[in-house]
């Protein structure tokens, strides 16, 4: 059993009506309904319910992360960002989702700024399937296309990715890579573009199919039980 | 002094009117005017050339080879190709255009079949900069603007290129990799999709820019005398 | 079931005494008695076999194919060689061993010369784990100890390695990045260093641990039907 | 002209007379010394200079900055490291030596806890050379010989390197990855092990010439006028 923990800011989707119309219990609630099966359980936390709600405690019970923030990430203590950075490092999987791009500990984990241009004017996109071998890509087509999402675009300032698997592009002519593949140490770490609050993009089977594949792709196996720089004796006198 | 050799394959612009047009003297003739300049010398080969045109000597005298190929690949001997490779393994830089995605040094070179998906109805293109820091990109905004290109799509089953510079976009809704360094043992490639030959590609002050750029980046700072496997002593008894 | 097909040239065994008296069988059947458990199963191939032994019709039933070559690189038919790299771009796994870095599948697949240097005086080797997450390295200590090795050294003339899980050094104080993970497509390539024929490498049961993991991990997810360049409709037109 | 900043802690040289014995006016002087030529130019700063003497004008006016640091990391004032991965992001080139491996502005900037294993005991090192075509290997032979260096040991948990150039090993047999290159945003960083501060590295004719030649590589050529994240028009209405 895959342990997913999905924090969610929760704000939006109480703040303003027509988005609490396509994510009527969260955003969290939306992904939790259709990402739980045999083989994944899902336990969700809010920003409310920050710090403790992502405490040690918690993410030694998590395998991985799904991560959606927006317009609080300065709200998010920057423990609970440095406790999400040392989990992964330890070997934690961990998602970030569309504007998770400017999380704290998204950003602690790339050492970069994170920044890209974005425009929201309800364009269509296309998600184009880079490497159809890689495991976060199976069971989709060439491309999903999703009726309305955000328009991101590039440069996209996070370091090259160690796998890149998808590149999106939108009616108005950019093109973002919407889907990054890292490993930070003994995690992995995936980032997917997709998922504006105001669109149906976490209702799309083909989103949700990918997001099963990278949980699969980032769960561990290994863990580092802790962090250590240690003095050492001669190989061959230990 | 770059010393600059460009192979053109040189037989649409005999074969067709229309392409003859867009370049009267042939593709190696354009990009020869456009590219000379104080720092850069220009020898053009044709495949009517071949195999003397890129003997060891001429490859030997060569700092960056530009490859432009389409519907001739098979005839550019074995030989050739081979001389080439080695030519980029010692230090030669290399620069394939476009099609020459399926020419034979390249795909020796990559080591993967190296397809894509194509159309050609005249789309228009955006070639995004993915890299701005990258020595490629010098004096490009955010994108190059092209007319009319053919569309070229992903999957490109290529290796990850070490560095990505360029993303491209087409009004059909494509996107590509459009500019990919890679440093192939002692030699540099990059490979740039634009330039299709019945387009005035290579008349656009931006893709001249972004090759002149790619020479500097490409040109040698260091070649392997010969390649060898040597049996060594031991490193402390040399 | 994961269907492993070794290839062992098959010559030193059987025309050296010292070495027939460590690998009494061949080196194949010392591996494949050690590789074979639940979950693979293994087929031998030898030198004489080729090239029908390596048949589009067996590299079609071959998950993962293991490598062993040293003094007759050459006369494996370059037919062989080309269908191994096409059913690696296609998915299939492949695992190079030792003297293997100059066999020709793994030059095709690489696109270098894959040269080193190397001495050959009964030297002991350190094989260290560099990267403890990844599945290669699951079980193994901080390093492999091999009482004796023939030392490798850099300059290894491979493509930056997607992954280095392993760095080797030996008595003399050479180094050698001994376990190297490429992506090739839609396939995945392991080479491992350790493996002389006069030395026991292949009775030590951290190596066979790690070739079982790396067998794992090259079992392919997905497997491209044919290769393909395909002229495409516009994609919503599809 | 190349404007190097050189940061050094500079506490055991005043403190321990043997170490002062080696470095009488420091570690950061002797590499001034050295690094000084009519290409190069020097300041030096050390921690009783800070914050202000890497103030955010000091650092827009330094192309590359050299940072040695041990046993003080944590007096460095945050709003210094981050400064300096900001700068770093902009464009400025970095050099991290030694110990410097866990100095705040280095992990910012990796993202990982940057550990490894250490002993002292004296032993020589051989720094082997593992990319001879890169800028930053001019001139240095098959390896650099160190009479004495502390071992440092894999596992290194910093990001896979975009380019790996060195590895080196001890009398007592660990390996390490010595010399390490990463982009970073708009900066270039380079990760040089060797110069603990005992022993007579920086007096080393090859070792500068190493620090000279990634002073070069990391000199940048592209600055970001400011970090932004900015909403845009559609490309086409730009």
């Amino acid at each position: 059993m895959i342990r997913v923990t999905i924090y969610n800011e929760y704000v939006h989707e109480r703040e303003d009506e027509a988005i609490r119309e396509v994510y009527p219990e969260g955003i969290h609630m939306t992904l939790k309904q259709q990402l739980e099966d045999e083989e994944i359980t899902v336990r969700t936390v809010t920003l409310d319910d920050l710090p403790d709600g992502l405490s040690d405690e918690v993410l030694a019970e998590t395998d991985v992360l799904i991560w959606w923030g927006h317009i609080r990430h300065r709200e998010v203590p920057d423990e609970v960002a440095q406790r999400v950075q040392q989990a992964v490092l330890k070997g934690m999987g961990a998602i970030f989702l569309h504007s998770a791009h400017h999380s704290k500990p998204f950003r602690l984990l790339m050492g970069t700024s994170c920044n890209l241009t974005w425009r929201e004017d309800g364009d269509s996109e296309l998600v184009w399937v880079i490497n159809p071998a890689h495991p976060i890509a199976q069971g989709i087509g060439r491309f999903i296309k999703l009726e309305h999402e955000e328009a991101y675009g590039e440069p996209f300032t996070v370091p090259e990715p160690d796998e890149l698997v998808f590149i999106g592009t939108y009616d108005g002519g950019e093109v973002f890579r919407s889907g990054c593949c890292y490993r930070k140490e003994n995690g992995r770490v995936f980032y997917f573009q997709p998922g504006h609050e105001s669109y149906r993009t976490y209702h799309h089977p083909d989103v949700i199919r990918v997001l099963k594949n990278a949980i699969h792709w980032a769960n561990p196996i290994y863990r580092v039980p802790e962090l250590v720089c240690p003095h050492v004796k001669k190989p061959l006198e230990d």
